[in-house]
């Protein structure tokens, strides 16, 4: 493992000075931003996030806005779901890809009051995307990142928590419903969201100096729930078969292969990016490959860095790469996420992948593995 | 000092395996991709770059390569520098600038044989941009990221070590200027560039699984030379006034303020993004602050990581950014760079800033310091 080298050009977060002094050890870069990894003890970070309740530091899903006469328009144009029903209030994962299909990011997409929309991201620079085809389609909008910071708390105690600090109302919100309020004058938007199928909300901050204040009221209140820190759980999100874009794609993964296709809407009348890459591929049959769940037959309860993405073989047949094999402390199982040959996985078949020990058998299997 | 949580989102460089063996222990994430910053001795590294000749993994600086009939067209439209006169084999630092005239990247543009052009990339994320205008202006052409990935030889032996490598004729080659060459058949671009003052060339490997194999070769016939691992150095980088877009730059910096001025061309026939925006800086009388060095008045070698851009004042007035303090081995001064209001670069004002250790004065000077 080596030491990471902070500068300027990589951003810190409104909530740093916090997270150090609760004894970060792990991070990465997402976003052009600091996105804290573990605290040192990752077993322990699982397990609170499975049993109790975790607050993270996700500023790293950085926001881009979208205001003006044109947002929804625009928003649509730079997505491949249907907006025409989505209610100011509520949440929409979506894909957007580029001209010739390519899935270029995984946000979720929230309506504001006002007509505005965010644009929560996952780690690839679409300030800059928004703003060329907004600027070369003419749209009337502004695009911009504003001062917006989500910290997430997460975990089936987290419900509990956060209606102790905003109230009641907030059992009744809806998967990827928010609203815009505030605690103790910190303007935030509460959403029921969160990278883990464990249950939880993000607070997305509005004003960067805060952040350690916020950080701190909500400790303070989750004191009795034995709240502590953690991050995105890699064990965790495979498990869930949450999508890490980036990581489970590739450069040239279409939204189906990423296990998005529930999303895509090419029979609207409105146009988008990528609609009609994305047609050729529904009348061609549909994607080549998926994603998909992998049992890999080795006994270990080790931890699995997996660098990079490794290849997949069915009889010495390149058929796909594996993004991320890890130890399921609730299996019992090594498990993996892979993007592999479509007939393999509609028939569940056994392939072959090298794992960081060595070649192995590997049952393809569907997502989530819980 | 964290550790970096590396996973495929993050991609390796075709040289991480010798990088490893050469004891890296210290990296940063740019274009995605794992960048070395040190091999734990910053000022071996830093002697080593200025007396003799070191081997850097710059295969961050990702390429976008743009090729087809519309390929010059779309690389004007996409830089404010005038390319009418580029030659073949002629590289040129240019600004890549939104519609409203901020900086989204500094790359060096090299025009390859066969009219095709790489935009040799800053840490932010120009393919989808690219690809972006591309499509929404409808130029024919192919927008893509090569597999092309640059190791740096820099230092003052650097020439004699080319040479021996690839011959006599590399001596002649201009600044920024390059041939498509091999070395043992390992296919390459070798240009006179890098990011230092000290004098060397880049290799733009253009077959990844060959990395290693190159780095050996060099490695072995730098042996007479001394030659030794390093890195980008931010000492060095600092004294010789080299811009580090991300850091030196926001995300407003216009390229005035960010020290390109002399490489944006408002007076062209040809039309590009940014242009009208540009010309109103300009007619406005120029910008508002200008990226210039500091000599900091603290008495002190030690080294000073700064993690994000911290204000300069002048009589408690917010005056600019200050977004880099060394301690120059060769000056025997702690200097700084920083973006401040114009008529204090203008007349070399004195101004306060607040380093990691406290108060102090700093004089405002030229660029580069050496």
């Amino acid at each position: 493992m080596s030491r990471i080298t902070i500068s300027p050009r990589t951003r810190m977060t409104p909530f740093h000075e916090s997270t150090m002094a609760a004894g970060l050890s792990d991070l990465t870069v997402y976003n052009k931003m600091v996105l804290p990894t573990s605290y040192g003890n990752l077993k322990a970070e699982y397990d609170r996030l499975i049993n109790g309740v975790a607050i993270w530091d996700v500023s790293a899903e950085r926001q881009v806005e979208i205001s003006g006469p044109d947002a929804q328009a625009c928003a649509q144009y730079l997505t491949s779901r249907d907006l025409s029903k989505q209610k100011e209030g509520q949440g929409y994962y979506v894909a957007m890809c580029d001209h010739d299909g390519r899935i270029l990011n995984d946000p979720v997409l929230l309506k504001l009051s006002g007509g505005r929309y965010w644009f929560s991201l996952a780690d690839s620079d679409m300030l800059h995307w928004c703003r060329a085809i907004a600027a070369e389609k003419s749209f009337d909008v502004e695009v911009r990142e504003p001062d917006v910071s989500p910290l997430a708390v997460q975990g089936p105690k987290a419900e509990d928590l956060i209606a102790e600090l905003f109230g009641e109302h907030v059992r009744d919100l809806r998967y990827f419903w928010f609203v815009e309020t505030e605690l103790d004058g910190i303007p935030l938007v509460l959403c029921r969201s969160g990278w883990s199928k464990q249950g939880g909300f993000e607070l997305f901050l509005q004003d960067g100096s805060r952040g350690n204040e916020l950080w701190n009221k909500i400790v303070a209140a989750g004191a009795t729930y034995d709240i502590g820190p953690g991050a995105p759980n890699h064990v965790e999100r495979v498990e869930s078969g949450l999508l890490s874009w980036g990581g489970d794609t590739t450069p040239e993964s279409n939204p189906f292969e990423a296990g998005m296709g529930r999303f895509v809407h090419t029979d609207i009348e409105a146009d988008y990016i990528g609609k009609a890459a994305l047609r050729r591929v529904v009348a061609s049959g549909g994607p080549e490959r998926l994603l998909c769940g992998l049992i890999v037959d080795v006994d270990t309860t080790h931890a699995w860095p997996l660098p990079a993405r490794t290849p997949v073989t069915s009889n010495g047949d390149d058929v796909g790469t594996m993004s991320a094999i890890v130890y399921s402390h609730r299996l019992g199982k090594t498990i993996g996420m892979a993007q592999i040959r479509r007939d393999l996985v509609e028939s569940h078949a056994t392939v072959q992948i090298v794992g960081p020990d060595g070649p192995a058998d590997a049952t393809v299997t569907d997502l989530p593995f819980l």
